[in-house]
């Protein structure tokens, strides 16, 4: 069954303009088809379309399901890649995969300085979809890094940083999947290319975060965005 | 320093045309200077320019440093996407975390029946080097479900399968994590977009595959060929 997102959906028993379009339009669904219809906070509603107007298609709500929460949580923090197109692959995939919040920070070595989250919402919406959730995960706009810090709750916090292969001075960091314990509200802190900066570093440090590794290579940073956040689930598999 | 990937290395104390380049023209690199080139087979060796030509860029090989292969190695088989960006993303990112081997087949429900390896293949040395890692995945031409089944050695085998949420017949799939035994030799497939049709599932069954999932949600193809990577990777970790 074709999946849609309205935010509404309890209160304005309509598909979006752009959901509209696409039912009547391109799936050619017609009066009498049912529809499944998720606001994007936990609830998935069975429903029938009583018009197929491509500009607003409505519908009947016939059912409700609600899916709740996970009993962990995974926030990850990730300076924008220089590239859009690799911020937007790690934010299709995070979605896919599942994570409750993304949020985005400049940092002194970030070579981005304007984030966008219009089209990043709407792959957000799509990968919901289409990894039939009920749940869609936060969006933040991308603040600076001290900024960001201060945004953080009481949850595990942890910062990853590969450090220099050279560098053979104190004990190097724990991986992630031994760092974190199950059944947490994770939040993780991913580098610009150029990395963290020694003064962020010391920043997360002092405000909490405890320094990871994500395992023996070099990652880019959409990559171990990527891979923080599975670590997180299978640790709570 | 620059890793630069030349698989004769031993034999042919030069860069390939398109390393040659990028050395000398892009990176400016000249005579005396220091960079990493490796084999791609584990083998790092430490060489000095001895000759800046941007068509053959000459070195003197000055040190050498093996990487044993990992205690475990993964096999991943996975139908080529229908948009080939998908499958490209994949193999960076699989390479980038950690593969033994990429094979590629041509399932019942395949949209795409066209792959050229060519370009695949790049990506894979350049995340290789991205990654600063010294072993170059296999990648294999692709070939039809049934020829790749002939393909698979004793490996622990597995076949993602996501069954039908209103299925509740037999008992669900286990997950990966669970069905896989640490320090194995692991080939998992991975359907088409349009999944695996009820023979090939039947096919792979009979081979010794044994049906797992990934976790609760729908995943793309190449999300979930790099999902299963990623779980066989932690569960070594």
């Amino acid at each position: 069954m074709h999946l849609f997102y309205q935010p509404d959906v309890q209160t304005v028993p309509c598909l979006t303009d752009d959901e509209s379009r696409h039912a009547v339009k391109t799936l050619r669904l017609g009066v009498g088809d049912t529809i499944a219809v998720t606001d994007g906070h936990g609830n998935r509603f069975s429903a029938v379309i009583t018009k197929a107007d491509p500009r607003q298609c409505a519908f009947r709500i016939t059912g409700q399901q609600s899916t709740p929460s996970r009993p962990f949580s995974i926030r990850l923090c990730v300076a924008p890649t220089k590239n859009l197109d690799r911020i937007e692959w790690f934010v299709e995939k995070a979605v896919e995969v599942g994570i409750e919040r993304i949020s985005f920070f400049f940092g002194q070595h970030s070579e981005r300085r304007v984030l966008k989250l219009e089209r990043l919402e709407k792959i957000a919406v799509a990968a919901m979809k289409q990894s039939l959730q009920s749940w869609l995960p936060q969006l933040d706009e991308a603040v600076s890094f001290d900024n960001l810090l201060k945004t953080v709750g009481e949850d595990q916090r942890f910062i990853a940083h590969l450090p220099e292969q050279s560098a053979n001075t104190d004990e190097p960091p724990a991986h992630l999947l031994r760092a974190a314990t199950s059944g947490g509200q994770y939040t993780v802190l991913i580098g610009p290319e150029g990395d963290f900066s020694e003064r962020e570093l010391q920043a997360a440090t002092t405000a909490g975060f405890r320094m990871v590794t994500l395992g023996q290579n070099r990652l880019r940073t959409e990559t171990a965005a990527l891979v923080a956040c599975q670590i997180l689930t299978i640790l709570n598999t």
